[in-house]
């Protein structure tokens, strides 16, 4: 989407035909820092330490990472090398095991000396695909958007809450939970965006918000407690969140406090959406509750905030006592009797078993 | 409570018999200053700029200095002018405003001589008078916590989620909320609390952390977030929370997010108690989320975030773009439904019309 007067994706092939260009989200929002990288290394460090995040981007940077040793060697030794290399970087990452395997499984039939060609081309589809994925999803989420916005008065907005980070920097471009609201701007239907800060690593706050911004999207920062208070007083007209897994009967496990969300949703008649490709799905697993496990991270995170300083630099301050312990469980799961509807590229599909085996029958 | 070693109040009478002593609550978790403050001037500096912070403190921190200009000037007219300064200080804090009143009406029968002794005894009565209600509420919460701890193993901890601070330092001593927390683990029944962060103002990592780890009650400091999913999970047996306003049918104004934890409590079936001395009952609002106007705060607030740095300076660091607007209500409305029950110092009520009107059958 845009920054400011110029339209980005996350990642695009340099000039050389060879690197990559990401844009190096550590930064965010305070620079804007575009990086350039060539080497196998450099693709595993930009994944490892999160220069680039979100699972769709994971997956298509690494698809170039392939194809950039592709360029170097294109041996079916450099192929599983490479694989082993990438698939040890973000270990849990669903979309990087996925887009290495389809990388090998679509270069291992052809001869070393069209691999690197045909690397380029393949990962360059997979991005083009996951645009489209989330293209679908802004189309069918604008319908809604568009519902809402003939109930108002001429001229007065959508508002809509989004927690986390599901935006175009999680993605290749769009995003999921986003791509309804940009493609609403686009449409000239007025949205006004309320953003969770989403302690403890502050995605709301330093992603999304610079991405409404960058894009020209009226938009308004709260503190993740605020939005109960807001939908209590009708100043929320949807919530869309996105998710890191759904199961077969519509859990989804998204981002911690999404739960305490889609409570205050229900209880204000809210209407609380999920915006996901299918891909997302986890047919395996019908209780979230029971069945998905939450990754607990370090206590560092609720301790430690960091941002600019007056001055301009980036520091880190500590807000609770030396001697105070933190728990930081990532996420949490909301039941699918609390979600309105799942967003997908197929359509909106109600939470449950039935809504999604109706959505997606070859699935059922 | 205890900070360390030693047992401390929020004020007290310095050795001189005319200044007082307060904690410096600035600087707190970073910083524990006690500074001493023998004028009018300073005084109205520690309430105006929070040197000392919550309902009851103010009340207490504004007697001391009204018994202050007695010792200097006791005549009617350095009276009235004290009230004025003082009452200046924090326009809308009740207590502020109550004490004021009733050391004026104590002292003005008096003849100017006798008036700088009396004030300092009023004023300690009304210390010792919150020190008091905050015990009372502690004993009635304690037959709660001893319920919950009857159904537990040997040993294991009643595990409690409190949010802001409705902690000593909000008080005189004990606090609202934290007295039956206090009062438990003097009785030596394990407590363990969750302490929200209590964004934007961080009065959870700041105050009730520093507290807990003061007196040594064992705690885990988590994001406003974390709370749902930990009662999911069975991990929270009751959340006690103060209140700055509660109507007479039982709503709940407390600071913003409290209404999320009461959902969560809710759809967990977690009891959900709010502490309070009966004089922040509003006999005469009924509809609290109708009724009461929540004060919307600087946003700020919510974009910048103070701490200590690694080498130990106090710093604040900007957490959002530049250009990002934020909105920053600071209250909100629980919804009487979802209380439990009202911990007052007679007892605890239900939260309804009835509930209160059989607690304080002098006010129905």
């Amino acid at each position: 989407m845009n920054v400011g007067e110029r339209h980005y994706r996350t990642i695009w092939l340099s000039d050389d035909k060879r690197s990559v260009e990401i844009i190096d989200q550590r930064w965010l929002p305070h620079e804007f820092r575009v990086e350039t990288i060539g080497t196998v290394a450099g693709v595993a460090t930009a994944i490892r330490d999160m220069w680039v995040r979100g699972a769709p981007l994971i997956g298509v940077t690494a698809a170039y990472g392939v194809a950039i040793q592709m360029k170097d060697d294109p041996s079916d030794e450099a192929l599983d090398a490479v694989w082993e290399t990438l698939n040890r970087t973000r270990p849990t990452a669903i979309n990087l095991r996925w887009a290495l395997d389809e990388m090998r499984r679509f270069l291992k039939p052809l001869a070393p000396e069209e691999r690197a060609e045909a690397a380029y081309r393949r990962a360059a589809e997979i991005a083009d695909e996951d645009v489209g994925l989330n293209r679908a999803i802004g189309e069918n989420g604008l319908a809604i958007i568009k519902e809402i916005a003939a109930r108002k008065q001429q001229g007065e907005s959508v508002n809509i809450l989004t927690h986390c980070n599901a935006g175009w920097l999680a993605t290749v471009d769009y995003g999921t939970a986003t791509a309804p609201i940009y493609l609403a701007t686009e449409a000239g239907i007025p949205v006004h965006v309320y953003v969770d800060e989403t302690r403890p690593r502050n995605q709301g706050a330093q992603l999304t918000a610079w991405e409404m911004a960058g894009h020209g999207v009226p938009h308004t920062l709260i503190v993740d407690n605020a939005g109960g208070h807001l939908m209590q007083h009708g100043d929320i007209d949807m919530v869309i969140v996105g998710t890191d897994r759904t199961t077969a009967n519509g859990d989804v496990c998204n981002k911690i406090g999404t739960y305490l969300k889609a409570l205050a949703a229900a209880d204000n008649d809210v209407p609380f959406y999920v915006a996901l490709p299918s891909p997302t799905i986890d047919w395996t697993v019908t209780d979230g509750l029971a069945e998905i496990p939450i990754e607990e991270r370090s206590g560092d995170e609720v301790s430690l905030v960091w941002g600019k300083t007056a001055d301009g630099k980036i520091a880190q301050v500590r807000v609770s006592p030396d001697a105070t312990p933190a728990a930081n469980p990532a996420f949490d799961v909301t039941p699918a009797r609390l979600v309105t509807g799942l967003i997908t590229e197929r359509g909106v599909a109600k939470a449950s078993r039935e809504g999604l085996k109706a959505m997606f029958p070859e699935r059922g």
